[in-house]
């Protein structure tokens, strides 16, 4: 039995959207601590780990460890439903998910199957990263749509005091370079220079739903999968990409 | 002979487009009084009833009953290119209908063909409505919208204090519910609870035309067709729906 | 050996907008004086003429004439990176044409292909133009629009003193008229009144890029191609399009 709250429904949206980008079911291991989700996307090329503490919950009613498969799709479908200034309430009703709305105008109640989701996800790869880079989310963004037209795969080059962008294509190439402590990267550690690539597409679905204006750290080593971190509010986003390599 | 002119030609396009969602072509019949239209969508599930009294034109000279039957897709179309404080004029030339939009930088005359549409709309459906609601046009259009992903069908369900709006699916239910005397539900006339399923695309097809912050009237009755009722400025729109029955 | 800075590099993405709406590849001249390009599109039914005088740019050393045939296409995507504030360096790299964006927050460097374009463009059609007119170009746009659904395209009229746009289809017929000396109109010269037809989707691509408020003048004569030009900025951008024949 759990009955979480919180008090803005848009929020707990955008956290779900962050995983939904990815993988279209998965299961949330609701604890007293908070609730996780750990899950590999269909193509088994890409994982995101997402963990919200109790504390962003402003009513937080949970007695035992629960698990909760869904499909992640359905319920991205439901939250986007959410309107200015409503709250949101979760709990467990039989075999479903009770999702309740509440608002100035009226109560919406949804309810949503909850499955059975056989398949644990695999271990999280285990990388010493050599560099890391601490940039911003649009900017990263705005990099990435440049490198759209030529190519489906991205690369990233680090190096002691640069970090630079690179896709090339049959109708051109494209080189981006940025000096670590500037305002868009405002963090670039390098212990060994790194360049490894991946396939932009994931990289997009992993970005897409970090905050306007918030910080993103990726972790590099060559020719091994990176990780991104990012916070939504409370919660604490990461993901772990395969990098891509030639046949 | 008629001359009709109508100050903004805008809005005469707000309520071509209250017709136009349903029915493709339809004939306006002129009289002294006004105008008015009645249609059968093509599968003979809706009709429309529109009607507009001559004080809404700042010009009309009629001097007797006039049948124009016209390709209202054509017609939405050419009322798509009014711009802002442009006047339209609406004349007979021969068997086609001029339109002459009047503005500040000059004048636009479309032409389109006056169709002889044989079909006599059926007669409306008789109902002795048991319930009846006053909602406002956007919240109804929210509610829709939530209902869209889960299932083609709502249903709505009224008893003596609230209205319910329901959808059920593979993918998940809603359930919605509204006080009566609220912000969103002005009036809620309950004689006898009503249940009733409708066809969501049509319903929202129907509401298309209804302006911001308008209120709509929904009247039911178990399992028959349903009436609704807005304004667009001076101009009555109803419309009826026939309810959807799980075969 | 070429280096040439433009100082706002979405002004020069618009230019290239005005020649790649109508062909895919073509080259540029660079001479002492400035940056000219002549292409005809591939159906071989209008001709674009773009010229921008060394003045529109705040470095320009070109040692020698240069000719840069391109993928305008992929030029455009190129380009269309640009962001607010950023400046723009073109140089020759090798067969490559380097771009490079300087901005605030780091630089990206581009290199597209050149390109070894054969086919010489035919000679510019030679009309005694018969009427010309001046018009703003949202004016134009608009019309355009109006006359979209009811054909593929668009009749030109002059008279002493009016300008006349007609289109007629199955759907109805539209005529717009417009007095010389109006504030959409603010030149009308007629020698002899002009009446010739052409392909609306040319006639949109050739005015896309225009900027908004700026003036196109347009130059006919019956049955014969039109001249259109106007200014993007310091760059003069003119186009020629073959009138329309029914067979």
């Amino acid at each position: 039995m759990f009955e979480i709250k919180i008090d803005n429904a848009r929020y707990w949206k955008s956290c779900v959207d962050s995983i939904v980008s990815l993988v279209e079911e998965g299961t949330f291991n609701i604890t007293k601590e908070g609730i996780t989700l750990k899950a590999l996307d269909p193509s088994v090329i890409s994982m995101v780990l997402f963990s919200i503490p109790n504390k962003a919950f402003s009513k937080y009613d949970v007695d035992k460890p629960t698990s909760v498969g869904l499909d992640l799709t359905n319920f991205a479908k439901m939250l986007s439903s959410a309107r200015l200034e409503e709250q949101l309430i979760m709990k467990d009703s039989g075999n479903k998910l009770a999702i309740e709305f509440v608002g100035p105008l009226g109560k919406r109640r949804f309810k949503l199957p909850i499955l059975d989701i056989k398949k644990e996800p695999e271990k999280e790869p285990k990388v010493t990263f050599e560099s890391t880079i601490d940039i911003r989310g649009d900017t990263l963004k705005e990099i990435l749509k440049d490198t759209n037209f030529l190519s489906e795969n991205v690369g990233f080059r680090t190096e002691k005091n640069s970090f630079m962008v690179v896709a090339k294509g049959d109708g051109g190439e494209l080189e981006e370079e940025y000096a670590g402590n500037s305002e868009s990267i405002r963090k670039l550690d390098v212990t060994k220079p790194s360049s490894v690539t991946f396939k932009l597409d994931y990289l997009q679905r992993i970005i897409s739903a970090c905050p306007q204006d918030s910080q993103i750290k990726m972790s590099f080593k060559t020719e091994e999968p990176m990780r991104v971190d990012y916070k939504i509010g409370d919660a604490d986003v990461s993901y772990y990409l395969a990098p891509y390599i030639e046949s």
